[in-house]
């Protein structure tokens, strides 16, 4: 039987994207928000769940940290990367010269702002849920109106393509994790990503704690904060790290680390994803 | 002559909120983009600028950090803090029964998200640029649309307030910076925030770098990474520290690090906010 794998859709996000890349043969399941994804796989309706975590222009999909910090035990079992591109998608037949509106969802405007603003100064930036919502929306609407989204949303709402690759940044990446009930095995190239958090903020626990990776030669990939939701100015911490949580040296970080921290959370470890 | 302000707009926002509070006799001048705020105070079209810089669920105002790190040479001048109180605004008459959809900003509307599920289950979020764009888009449609904004934009607008601190988490509040030519001099109670890369990842060279404030016994009151914009998996760090740059323990540490880094910015220094 072909995996089930959840995903934030709808059908034509790049999220999409991500999970037929990880199993081609899987049977997809489109929900509509993060949480949504989880919980399909908390009742496993979904053995996976494929999820962004981070962009490389805007940086970390936040619901996606404090569902893992707060809201869900699941496991990270995979990451994915691929490059987003974004493109301009019209009504069949509409040509640039006609176009005052481009709908999308905020974050792809902004990633696409220094084109919208040069070939088409006067338009009005229209706001949508997801990428794929605004193509729906755009469809549902005047001819003036363009959307930017994917390729594959262009063919799912029988849009046309008037251009592609219009993101001002072309190193545009964004990082996918697939959730699961465990995470992965060893492979010999592993990440692990956790985070903690400390009950007071004396000078230098931070220090402390980055100190049992740093003293082991564990390289950190990446060191981030977030609001721990109770009070402005309170941080919990969340790190990537090179190595399984099965590695000797990882296992023994994160024995020392857990006497000095108040809460650490281990989400899981994982292949390193090879951009091919 | 009164000191003319620049911020994050329209009127009936929570930036303009902070900027009456930092400066209530100024002259406020809303503008569409952080990004505008900076240029005004560049070109001197307004002396300081108002922008969000961090929510206690949220987390960081990306676009400001980005400003801060690549975009802009001003300096962080003081910083603010204000509650959020979401309101649920609707056309003056309309009642709870007749809401069939709910406009507001996605971060609002996210915020919101359990008292919208459990009193309008059916309803349908509609996305708008701002909450006081959400408030002029509901004005301007049928009566079964509501907003999620501020009581000051029911004002503006000529809505009603139905209800008032509809935001799950009852601690809500956003942090927002002056940005200005220079930074604010010491006052005895201050901070400094700054960022810094490195040109390469050798572990353990972000622990290094830490450990030179934390020899110093200098609280470090947030350490953030953001995306460095060229590829996925290298970072900017960001830190705020308790001291001002002048403080001779604060330079010491600065200078140490210097050697240490690829790129070393000051966005300044500034009194800590007191909330009253």
């Amino acid at each position: 039987m072909a995996k089930r794998i959840a995903y934030l859709g709808p059908a034509g996000t790049f999220t999409e994207a991500a999970a037929i890349l990880y199993d081609p043969e899987a049977d997809l399941i489109p929900l509509s928000s993060i949480a949504a994804v989880a919980a399909a796989v908390d009742f496993d309706k979904a053995e996976e769940g494929v999820v962004p975590i981070e962009n490389s222009i805007e940086g970390s999909v936040t619901d996606t940290l404090d569902l893992l910090i707060h809201d869900s035990t699941l496991a990270i079992r995979r990451e994915l990367v691929i490059p987003i591109e974004h493109c301009l998608l019209v009504k069949p037949g509409v040509t640039m010269d006609g176009i005052e509106s481009i709908h999308s969802h905020t974050q792809a405007l902004g990633q696409c702002r220094h084109y919208i603003e040069g070939r088409f100064p006067g338009a009005q930036a229209v706001a949508a849920l997801s990428t794929a919502a605004a193509v729906e929306d755009m469809m549902a609407g005047p001819s003036s109106a363009a959307a930017i989204g994917t390729a594959r949303a262009a063919e799912i709402y029988g849009a046309e393509v008037l251009a592609r690759g219009i993101q001002d940044n072309q190193a545009n990446f964004t990082r996918f994790v697939a959730l699961a009930h465990r995470d992965h095995p060893p492979t010999g190239s592993d990440k692990t990503s956790l985070c903690f958090s400390f009950s007071d903020d004396r000078a230098g626990i931070l220090y402390n704690v980055l100190g049992h990776f740093a003293t082991r030669n564990i390289n950190l990939a990446k060191v981030e904060s977030r609001p721990n939701k109770e009070s402005l100015g309170r941080y919990v911490f969340l790190v990537d790290l090179d190595g399984h949580r099965e590695d000797p040296l990882v296992r023994d970080a994160l024995a020392c680390m857990e006497a000095e921290v108040s809460m650490l959370k281990v989400f899981g470890s994982y292949p390193k994803y090879r951009v091919s």
